[in-house]
């Protein structure tokens, strides 16, 4: 029984434990987060809850970091300097590169492992893509995302003068263009004209074809569920036009929650370092054993 | 530069030199084939090219095995046995495992590495299947062939009385049922309807709905594109409806042989032994470095 704990525990922290106790192979000896003193959600009852993950009487093998993106590599560090294995769905793509060498020296030199930026993109889009890649070297993919809520543009539109709530939708053109789809709840005395305006001028949208709406309420509208649509065209060998397309319409957290739970799995089955999920065997994501896995899914 | 040498040359060992020369971290070495003794195909000018893996004068660091599918386990043995690493495309997925145990104990024995039933399926499609799994372990997977020409079919209709020249057509039904059009060239004296009440007897065939054309010109209509549907609707965590999917429209032989590129160019990372493409991580199949694939495809 690998034993993990889930650190910070919003809506991919609660999707996490879900696939964790789903898993006939892990237990969840407890959950890290701040407000570990307040009154805890009723599906936590009989969980150990604390404020760092050294307080944790069980010591986990590995920590589902559930964390906001900006602080994965916080709480990775410190899970790592305690011997723990971590799993993270980072998800700042640029960055990706900077965090696993930096994951990467802290693991190695406390023999634990990291699996970084293992959520669906990156993430499990990443191993599609980077498949793809040796299917056709040369070509071109494109990662078209959406109809879906984004968090990071929602999140972008929220701080925006005069936005009370806010719900930035993905819509998907075709060839990596998107539309931006974008529900306000305005403050009071405030223009939707105005708004609107600033909304577009933002970095996140002054690109994108970009439409602003009023809304009484934004929860009325927002509901997780996302979706992909990734092709690639390109040359196996000598030979064009190979076409390939990976789609899917899925819940977002719980997908990013599941995911997470095969890293942590895998993380446990790499030797010391950091690596992205397409550096480590499709395999080691699955429980069971190798002879059935293989018999039924080679 | 990784040497690489091609056994057996008909119509994948072909493509797999077409995807070995587009490669620029490989070379071609030689390629071993029975009629090594004979005229040659004008692309193979400039190569060495013998019957035996033992009498190449360069020795390769790893040999694709372009052979029926039923010699890779003899010429896998016969390349681990000189320390040549090898990738195959074995596709007769009850026997996958068995082939997997006899070639890992001959790799490790003289250190080296095998990468078995490496083509798209099994092969790349394995590898999403596997993905699949993880992104929702509960669930059902279809993997839908065709409209494609199936060569294990094709050939059961060669061998059946009446039929001079065939062509056996996988047409995807959905849910993983699957049609079979039988196109054949009738031998002389021969009536349709006696040949295919033979053919729909066939083992091969007595499960499928079988529908049996006499053309007069077999080769008038094969072409060498193929495809792919797989689907999964599953649970991720304990949320259902989890949907993906995975299409493909290739030429066969030529997908074939890049991915065996990709696999030979990975048993070379890999520590002696044999493995499966979902073993492997997807990355060690790509050219290029480190840090640049993951900025690119992560």
């Amino acid at each position: 029984m690998t034993k993990v704990a889930i650190i910070g525990y919003g809506n991919i922290g609660r999707y996490a434990l879900e696939a964790v106790k789903a898993a006939s192979d892990m237990e969840c000896v407890g959950i890290v987060r701040r407000s570990a003193a307040g009154e805890q959600p009723a599906e936590l009852a009989g969980l150990e809850i604390v404020d760092h993950a050294s307080k944790l009487s069980v010591k986990p093998d590995a920590a589902i970091l559930a964390t906001p993106t900006r602080s994965v590599e916080k709480y990775a560090l410190e899970c790592l300097a305690l011997g723990i294995s971590t799993a993270d769905s980072f998800d700042i793509h640029g960055q990706i590169w900077d965090l696993r060498e930096t994951l990467d020296k802290a693991a190695k030199e406390h023999g634990a492992v990291s699996v970084i930026s293992a959520g669906w993109d990156p993430g499990s889009d990443s191993v599609v893509r980077t498949l793809l890649q040796a299917c056709a070297p040369r070509g071109l993919t494109y990662t078209n995302f959406g109809p879906g809520m984004s968090m990071g543009h929602t999140v972008a539109v929220k701080a925006i003068e005069g936005v009370e709530a806010a719900l930035s939708m993905t819509i998907p053109l075709g060839t990596s263009i998107h539309r931006r789809m974008v529900y306000v709840q305005l403050k009071e005395g405030y223009l939707l004209e105005d708004v609107a305006a600033r909304i577009k001028a933002d970095p996140y949208f002054a690109n994108d074809e970009t439409h602003v709406t009023a809304v009484p309420d934004v929860n009325a509208v927002i509901d997780m569920g996302h979706g992909v649509n990734l092709t690639r065209k390109g040359v196996s060998g000598e030979t064009p036009n190979q076409l390939f397309e990976f789609n899917m319409k899925i819940n977002n957290p719980a997908l990013t929650g599941q995911v997470l739970v095969g890293a942590v799995r895998a993380a446990l089955r790499q030797r010391p370092g950091a690596y992205t999920l397409p550096e480590i065997p499709v395999m080691d994501l699955l429980e069971g054993d190798r002879e059935t896995l293989i018999r039924q899914l080679v």
